[in-house]
């Protein structure tokens, strides 16, 4: 059997017993389609079949597929081992159901079986880039499959900040920040902040402030290719983080300016036969639990 | 001086004097650039300009520019008028700031002016198709540069249906009803319904359910270009209504299917100079007032 | 055995198969324990013990312990029979769980048998009193157990509304209605509305707007002793409905009131031992499930 | 003139200028009054008048009432300076009207007078009483006007933790936190949080989750008299700090546990003529603004 993948690279917390289990079963049935197997350098779980060790930044280099073992958590993590080189991604849910691992523990082996036979839909996700540029020039960039977050810091105190769609001022808001999302991220924190769901392949970003405390500050969709800018009101005693999919891009200083703009990286996610953004909408959110006349698919 | 339009009609609620007051004004001042102008044949307003009186069903075969005197509901009403042609339209408000009519009444000589002499910006408003198809196979259509509303009616009792986004099965809602809004519309009804603001030139819409009965029964944007389609689950004593910006279409019978898509028709709005989006918003929304540090602009 | 009822009346749409049959076991076993069984004359259901028929409007007349059989609709509607002389009530659910209904199906006759034999708990519930004040002096009037509704009717315009609480002027609303629910009321319409859950222990109501056009429109929760007046400010072709638990008391008429305040009527709801409202709550809004670190007991 | 108080203590940030001025000014008043005026002992704002300065913490001892100049929090610093022995207070605002400093400033002398004439209403307020029970067994206690909060703290990952009411088990929440907020508090954070406004005299706190995961996680409305009880569910790199009324009480450990219950202590505030909450809750929430038939008063 020729697959179509030749390489094949692992992730997800091994230290996890369930997860660390899962990989194994992979790894073995990868090995029998004479595929090789990479994990990170670190990982101790117990495989029995033969699996190279190298470093998890190496992946995109050497591997044709990244299989992300776990939650969303771990797929945004596997995410941004893919970004540099347009890896492909396939994500293997361990516990429930996520809106990026949408293959389903029980039916992994049959899945996976099905995406080295070539049986799967590509799914590009677009990506934005923030860059928090200091007073003194210097940039930190990164970029973000979910959500570029600015939020208070270290302190209880609301934040003053300023918003700019595409050079043109927007609104002074007052509250505990804002989320820019992705469509993609539309389903995660920017969902609690009373934002809207956004169909994956719509271009566009949401804009959700944070617990504002003026009540009619509601989310803004625009497209995905503006370029948004937060600066912070100078105020004592306040405090703002930039956080991209999670991970801390630094912190927003008064004299600062964070831009956010579309990125040219993007992510691959694979769907295996079955895929059905809304049947997994529909579970995420419990929606038609209850109604009195289901459908009868639900 | 040579006019970019040599006729233009006015539309307006003439029983209103302040609306009756402006339109005879506007009416003189074209007339004094030698434009033609056009009222409607029951318009009892008093003219010191000549104007033709035809009825209003002409205005987009006489008329190469439509000014809208009012609110945002005279607008709507302009706008089905210039639909067929795509004739352009410039809204003049007679009271506060509208999301549509973004003149204001105290420099609306001068605006108008403004758009006779060519200086204005062109803002394309995409609009929504709505077509009831009932179970004999009769169709009717309308179009809305709004929203389309599926609403209970003539009883408190809940809905429930079931939405379709280009032929796959979305959710079984309970509530109220669903308000499928353009981006135009997304700051009209869709926002008392917990929707986001759109920005204009997003070609989206959002779906988003009225007082639904599952909480996490969330908003949700889609390209303007989706094929939504609607069916009640049959119930007794329900009964569902559906309106094209306030205009009502039909009702929706058990048996029945509305569908909503993209409308080949279009809306185009003159802007004079200095229009901005978004201090409309902050103005309509209250942004801003009472922030602590009001960005110098507000 | 002595039981604590001697007389019993059933109450449910027994022309819903499931509810007719567990109405007939319901029957055999009050029969059993030699309880006299009361149901409407209009029941057509199968009894295999004797029953008496009579009309339901003499159940609190007849009855010292009403059983409503079926969902919360069905409950609000036994409400309403028992109101005029506090009968208890029990609720047995044929579906899912319900706010007011809160006896499993499953384990109907054993909680049956609890609450005969004295095995109880007391849950007092207060209702509100609507009072339709005509122009011309005629007054009408209702008791709720859920809410009392003002809501736009027979056309898709906004209603204008004015508020006062205890006299004095609260606010203009425009928007779709208004709820105006007891704490038991709070996980019913209201909560669609975006108002509270209210512990039912707390002798409040909360004011609700339907659908505000005013964002900062927020659910007002004030001691249900208070006065509470509603009245519609003029417009054409508006017209508001006014229902008590989806009970129609007539059209708010522009020069009319309503007035909404405690009533002197009460419901007492009884639970069988294991009742524990915040499980209800827990089970109708699906809390905790898919929580990663899930209590125990959920 | 026999005034009603023999002294008064000033409260302000007499750093900014314009509370300072307002501050001489009230001290002047009051002097020629014959009336003992106290100010803290840091206070650098160059008085006309002969002031006494003394340790702010001494205020409730010396004085009999406290006047708070400044916004909102000037006001609860000033409450915390009275709580001990219920000194009354008179809230003045120098920017807009507050919630609770409801004396416009243009109207400031006029209305001291009124309250030294004895002209006022007493309006007591409840409050709450938060104390985190550390692992170890030590406690620390503090009391709130407005709200106690939980929150994550110095990390972006989401809490989880548990709630229960009375003893009993309420839900396990994952979000950002959570508000129990007094019905004073209502309309501070908790309101940004979606909460509901509670009219002051009803004795009542809401619990809201701050951004919480699952979106039927709603506020819940209960007596302030009930006790509520706060843990985290361990995880990793969540941290969560309490406030009270914005002042740091201290982490909440993942083996500590929070109890928010009511407090003896209250805080009196008091009216000058005129006092309206609702008319406070139009201007601050921009009620009625734009409504096309505005009440006359508004």
């Amino acid at each position: 059997m020729s697959a179509h993948f030749q390489t094949v690279a692992l992730v997800g917390r091994y230290a996890d017993a369930p997860v660390a289990e899962a990989m194994a079963a992979l790894a073995t049935n990868a090995a029998e389609r004479g595929i090789r197997v990479y994990v990170d350098r670190s990982n101790t779980a117990a495989f029995q079949a033969p699996v190279e060790r190298v470093d998890e930044s190496a992946f995109a280099d050497s591997a044709q597929l990244l299989v992300a073992v776990g939650g969303d958590g771990t797929l945004l993590h596997a995410a941004r081992l893919a970004y540099s080189r347009d890896l492909p991604l396939l994500g293997i849910n361990r516990g429930r159901l996520g809106f990026l691992a949408d293959v389903a523990a029980a039916e992994m082996l049959e899945r996976f079986g099905d995406v080295l036979a070539g049986r799967y839909s590509r799914d590009v996700r677009h990506l934005l880039a923030a860059c928090l540029h200091g007073p003194d020039g210097a940039e930190r960039r990164a970029v973000a499959l979910n959500d570029v977050v600015v939020q208070k810091w270290e302190t209880g105190r609301m934040l003053d900040f300023e918003t700019w769609i595409d050079g043109r001022y927007v609104n002074t808001h007052g509250g505990d920040g804002l989320v820019a999302a992705t469509s993609t991220g539309s389903t995660a924190y920017a969902l609690s902040c009373g934002g809207p769901i956004i169909q994956p392949d719509l271009d566009a970003l949401v804009l959700a402030p944070i617990c504002p405390h003026t009540l009619s500050d509601r989310p803004i969709v625009v497209s995905r290719r503006c370029e948004i800018e937060v600066r912070l009101v100078p105020r004592a005693a306040t405090k703002a983080q930039v956080t991209c999919d999670g991970v801390v891009l630094g912190d927003l200083e008064p004299e600062a300016r964070l831009t956010i703009g579309p990125a040219p990286e993007r992510v691959t996610l694979l769907h295996p036969p079955g895929y059905d953004y809304y049947r997994i909408l529909r579970s995420k959110l419990h929606w038609g639990r209850g109604a009195r006349h289901a459908h009868p698919e639900t």
